[in-house]
Order: structure tokens, then C-alpha cells, then sequence
């Protein structure tokens, strides 16, 4: 079931990602395909199919914000691209494939990611199946979520530790907010668009938060006893750039029991809910059985 | 008049902006420090100066919406940043100061540009003195003038045009992308805020197309003309970059000309207005005299 509907998702996602950056009036065509090169390039959509799920947990149809959905896609790219820039992470792939800079050289890598962040904005106030009311509070904590607040505080603190040992306390805050804060933007925005209930908000909030954390962990996990063939990039890439993880603080037995208390209390916060939260606590279990 | 005016609108810009990135609980302080250190160094407020002054023209107060007009000028700062990296222009200086990247490296300035852009579109909709309804609107146009098909084209043309001979209509294209556009949608946005009816929208925006052409004909002027002191960066630093300019492409005297006319046109887009717009006439003018 997970399955299809991820695929179902994905699909209306990619679709509307390619009506917006599509056409032949676009110019100049090198940014356009810069920009295209990273959004086509293996995401999960991850965040966007969050979304959905969530508004559908509240009663409403997710595919109804796909605008909004389509929007945080286009952000959780830019700040790829971005990251990997010389003068951040200096990376050279990233799920298999070369990254922007390498392909398009550093200038242009910076303006496709400045291109997807504003185009993104604009593509969520395009959002039409919610009163604008709503969308601006929306779009608002969305970008309050994607800001110097949120993910960007999370790649600050993320580009000073380069190197150093930091502890506990701070990786958490680097993870709430370098990735923790968009999976929480997603579903409290999905839950917002289609009208759900204060109790109903909180609680997909605290389920993005524990999502969150699982993710990251099991994230930390796969960097270890994941393949490069499913993952993407060289494992071990972690201890060799002297990265603080959840592997190198905690032993691999204890980062797997930390990931699963954070699905189970995931779990716990859809207890509410009935079958139109299934997807949702699919989605979170099979965190625990990721391969990429 | 004029000098007054805008030192009163600084005031209120930089009191907002001031505002909006101070405080003790705002972590990790760098990315702040990152960000404040470019918002404050000598800027004009042209950008949000001009959207004040476009809703004062059709009869509103422009202070009413200082936080789109705070927002313009967070985008037009972070432009400025990602434009003077090392993979972009390379710049040591500007407006007399080192640029960001020279005092915090290269990863905090890619980091505050992208914290100074995803927050101007968070502090824009966070304007309460208009309708929602109005306010997508406009923050949506922003987005597109600010994105992939409008200054961000801009810098494309511009990074993909380096050392290369360009001819004068590939110049103008990278003029009203790269600095026209966030003109044009200062004026609409201050017209559309204040809710002035769709002629006096046109006229606004013809006086902002030839605003922005006469601002950038006076500034490749200056570089030839002006003094390092006043302009803030060495003189003659086009033509050592091999940069296509109206006075590369025309003599000096034509470039002036043509500098006259566009502040001419922009006088006469401004004829069905009264008193109300007289501080956008006296902008306009006195581009013809403007030392930096």
C-alpha cells in the first residue's frame, strides 16, 4: 500500500515539477537545465509525499496542495546543491550521480540553487485550492522553517563543527533544524492546508519530530552498513570528514534502539487517528528498514 | 524634499531591518553577525525607498508596508553577496567594505545570502496592513522578478557572458533582468499594495523600466568617471574585467544622452499624477547627477 501510494505521489510531483520548468520561453536555457539537472536527479520526495500524507490524515486530499508540496521539494534541492559546494561540504555526488557544481561549474551551481529557493516561493503562492489566508500563513513558517531559524541554522552550525568534536546537545540541534525543521514544516503545513484541528497539528507535529530523528539516526546508521552502490555516495564518508553522528557517539546497537523509541513514539502520536494515518505510520516504520 | 524623504524612509527601513536581526536568542550568532554585516554596510534603501514612494504616489502611505519594502531589500542584499563570491564576480570590495565572504569565508556567505533570501520572503508575508489576497499576489510577482526568469536570468547572462563580446540587446536583456526586474516590481508592488487602479500600475511601471535603464546607463558611467573614494570600489573595474557596458559599447557622451532620455521617459510615464509623486520624479532626475 506504502508503496503505491509513494508512487502515485511521486508522479503528480514530478509532473508539476516539470510543467514549471519546462518550455521553450525559458531563457537563458543553461540555469533552467541547471536547475532541472538536481531536481531530476533520484529524490525520494520524501518532503512533498509528507505533506500530502498529512493533509490526508486530517480528512483532506493532499494532491490538492501540490503547489506547496511541489515548493518544498524545490527547497530541500537548493539547499543540496548548495551544500555541496566547494566552500561548504565540497562534495562531488550525491545519489550517483555527479554533483551540480561539478557539472555546471560553482557560479552556476549557486544561481540554480538561488533560482529553485525563489522560484519556490513563487510556486506555493500559485497555490490556489486553499484561501490565501491560510497560504500565507503556510508559506510564512515555511520559510521561517527553511531560514536562519531553521535549516540554515542547522548548516551553520553544521559548516563551524567541521572537524570538531561537538557534542550530544549540538548534534541534536543540527539535526532539528538542518533537517528536522523541514520534515516539520511539511507536516504541519499539510495539516494547516486542509484545515485540520489545533490537537490534530500537534500531534502530526510531534510525529514530524520523531520522524525526523529517526530519519537522521538511521541515516547516520546507513553511512556505516550501507552500500555506495544503494546510497549513492563512498560509505564511511562521515568518519572520514570527522563528522559528529549518532555511529560515532553512540555504539550501532544503541543508534538502532534510539531510532526505533523515536518510530515508536512517532506511532504514539498518531494514536488519534484512525485509518487515514496509515500511510504515515507506514512511512515511518520503514525508516527502520531503509537501504538508502 | 527628496533628501529628506529618504533619510526619514532609511530610518524607518533600517529601525525594521534592525529589528528583525537582533535579539539574544537568535543561534548560532554568526549566521546573524553574517547577515547584519551586509545589510548594513551603506546601502541605499533605493529598492524599498521606491516601493514607498510608489504607494505614497497613488495615494496610500508607504510605511504602511514597510515589511515587503524590508523584504525587497533583504533579497537585493542577498544578491549582492552570492554575486561577489569567488565562483561568481570575485570581488574584494564593495561600497568601500570587504565583501562577506572576505571576512566570514566562502560558506558563511553562501550560508547569510540564503539566510537574508528565504527570510525576506518570511518577514514580506508577514505584512498585516493589507489582504491576504493582495499580499500573495504581490510576494508571488516579487518571487518571480527576483527569480530564474528575472534577476537571476540576469546573473546567468552575466556569468555566462565574461570576457566574451556581447552585443547591445544581449546588454539590455541583462540589464532589465539582473537589475530592472527588482526595480519593476518595487513599483507594482508599492502601487498594488496601496491599491492604486490598473493605469496608474501601467504608468508606474514604464516609469520603473526607464528608472532602472537610466540607473544602470549612471552607474557604467561612474565606473568610468567616479572616484574610488565616492563609489566605494576602484574605478575603471569593467572594462579590466572585459565587461560589456553602455559606455564600452557607446561613447561617453551618447551613454549620456541616452541616460537623459530614459529620465525623460520616466518623467513623462508619471504626466496623470500630481504633488503625490513628486519624490519619484525628483529620484529619477537626479540619477543624472549621482556621484555614487
Amino acid at each position: 500500500m506504502l508503496k503505491k501510494y509513494c508512487q502515485e505521489k511521486m508522479q503528480k510531483i514530478d509532473q508539476t515539477l516539470d510543467g514549471l520548468l519546462a518550455g521553450t520561453n525559458l531563457y537563458p536555457p543553461e540555469i533552467f537545465e541547471a536547475m532541472r539537472y538536481s531536481l531530476f536527479a533520484g529524490g525520494k520526495r520524501l518532503r512533498p509525499i509528507l505533506l500530502m500524507a498529512a493533509a490526508d490524515a486530517v480528512g483532506g486530499n493532499g494532491e490538492d496542495y501540490i503547489k506547496v508540496a511541489a515548493g518544498l521539494e524545490m527547497i530541500h534541492t537548493y539547499s543540496l546543491i548548495h551544500d555541496d559546494l566547494p566552500g561548504m561540504d565540497n562534495d562531488d555526488y550525491r545519489r550517483g550521480k555527479l554533483t551540480n557544481h561539478k557539472v555546471y561549474g560553482e557560479g552556476m551551481a549557486i544561481l540554480a540553487g538561488d533560482g529553485l529557493l525563489t522560484s519556490a516561493f513563487e510556486v506555493m503562492l500559485s497555490e490556489e485550492n486553499v484561501s490565501p489566508k491560510v497560504l500565507v500563513q503556510v508559506v510564512r513558517d515555511i520559510a521561517r522553517a527553511a531560514g536562519a531559524l531553521g535549516m540554515i541554522a542547522g548548516q551553520t552550525v553544521d559548516l563551524a563543527s567541521e572537524g570538531k568534536v561537538i557534542d550530544i546537545n549540538t548534534l541534536k540541534f543540527m539535526h532539528q533544524t538542518k533537517t528536522g525543521a523541514l520534515f516539520r514544516a511539511a507536516l504541519e503545513s499539510g495539516a494547516r492546508l486542509a484545515g485540520g484541528g489545533p490537537e490534530k497539528v500537534e500531534a502530526l507535529i510531534t510525529y514530524a519530530e520523531e520522524f525526523g530523528l529517526a530519519f537522521q539516526i538511521t541515516d547516520d546508521i546507513l553511512d556505516v552498513t550501507g552500500t555506495q552502490e544503494k546510497i549513492g555516495k563512498p560509505i564511511g564518508s562521515d568518519e572520514r570528514n570527522h563528522k559528529a553522528t549518532y555511529v560515532s557517539l553512540y555504539s550501532l546497537g544503541e543508534a538502532r534502539s534510539m531510532a526505533q523509541t523515536a518510530v515508536d513514539n512517532a506511532l504514539a502520536a498518531l494514536d488519534g487517528f484512525g485509518r487515514e494515518a496509515e500511510v504515515l505510520r507506514e512511512m515511518v516504520k520503514q525508516l527502520m528498514t531503509r537501504e538508502k
